[in-house]
């Protein structure tokens, strides 16, 4: 399959949103146009964005809404459960350990990770913060698929490195330093600060 | 000014972030290569995303880090303080209030509200959980830059409309929700689940 660019999926996953929302209000077909008005887009590029994953819609008629859901389901990997381990009991990491929109996409938050004695053994709601001296162990015995890192940004390229040789694969990074991984790793970031960023920019250069 | 994309100006932000780093080890020059390097692009794409700002760097000397270092953080809005206020003060909330990376960046919480009489008036560090209801009038008292919104998606829009109504002209939105703002408003979305869907993406076609 073509290397498809992160802000290609990015889109694929708000038509999916808008999809979603115009089921619930009963549409069953749906223009290219109104895709392109969701995803900040031009309808040219929603076009192009399906392309990639094969033939969708008929010209004049639109895309019929529950097709198109169900192949953007597909395309995404929402199909099945996702099993997913958080390392940082920190602030940030109760918040998306108790996310409720995580477990609605199918991506169900199995262990926490600390390495602090006065957090491990506490419990979040159906979990049970676990030392994150065992986190190899468990990784090779319970095979999770994505691991979300709110450690500390000092410690997080030490954490990767351990996370990477028991196997994880997929790592969504919330501390702010740019990590290392082997490119058969899908590494993404958020940065809180860099979404401000987005926003002073807009703010200082709309004032010029 | 040129409308900058939203791409660009998040290299930006990571151009940034490797050249404070860069400083910290002491370096004075830097190359595109490198820094096209840490921003996960092209040396051309380096060129290109700062010559819309001015001319910066020489032929075969590369760039001196502690010019582009401060041309960055006035092209990004950096050289000042902003007033931040958070809307929602839940799990997300709490966390954002006391992230310590948006201090550092200058971006300053200095309000947080919540409708729920359970919250408004517990204290978090330096800040009090305020009414929601009081927000139009400390909006226009107080003229915060930017609004953090973590409510419920079923609340946002109404939220943001009175954010608007009250003067707010840039939100960064956390509920997973598409919402409608007027044009002179900048709106970023960050949406956990969509990032780990970028991921669930990257595991399904990785596998075929």
């Amino acid at each position: 399959m073509r290397r498809i660019a992160d802000s290609t999926v990015r889109r694929l996953s708000l038509y999916l949103r808008f999809l979603e929302e115009s089921t619930n209000r009963g549409l069953v077909t749906i223009s290219s146009d109104e895709l392109a008005r969701r995803g900040g887009t031009t309808s040219a590029q929603v076009r192009k964005d399906l392309s990639f994953f094969g033939s969708f819609g008929k010209r004049g008629l639109g895309y019929s809404v529950p097709e198109l859901t169900e192949s953007l389901r597909e395309i995404l990997g929402l199909r099945r459960d996702w099993q997913v381990i958080i390392v940082g009991a920190g602030k940030i990491g109760t918040a998306l350990a108790q996310y409720r929109g995580f477990r609605q996409r199918g991506f169900r938050v199995t262990a926490v990770y600390d390495r602090d004695p006065k957090k491990i053994g506490t419990r979040w709601d159906a979990l049970t913060v676990r030392d994150m001296a065992e986190i190899e162990r468990d990784i090779q015995k319970e095979h999770p698929d994505i691991a979300v890192l709110t450690t500390p940004a000092e410690e997080a390229q030490v954490v990767v490195d351990r996370l990477v040789s028991a196997g994880m694969r997929a790592l969504l990074n919330f501390a702010p330093i740019q990590l290392q991984v082997p490119p058969d790793v899908t590494l993404k970031n958020v940065n809180m600060a860099m979404e401000l960023e987005g926003l002073s920019f807009a703010l200082t250069n709309r004032d010029r």
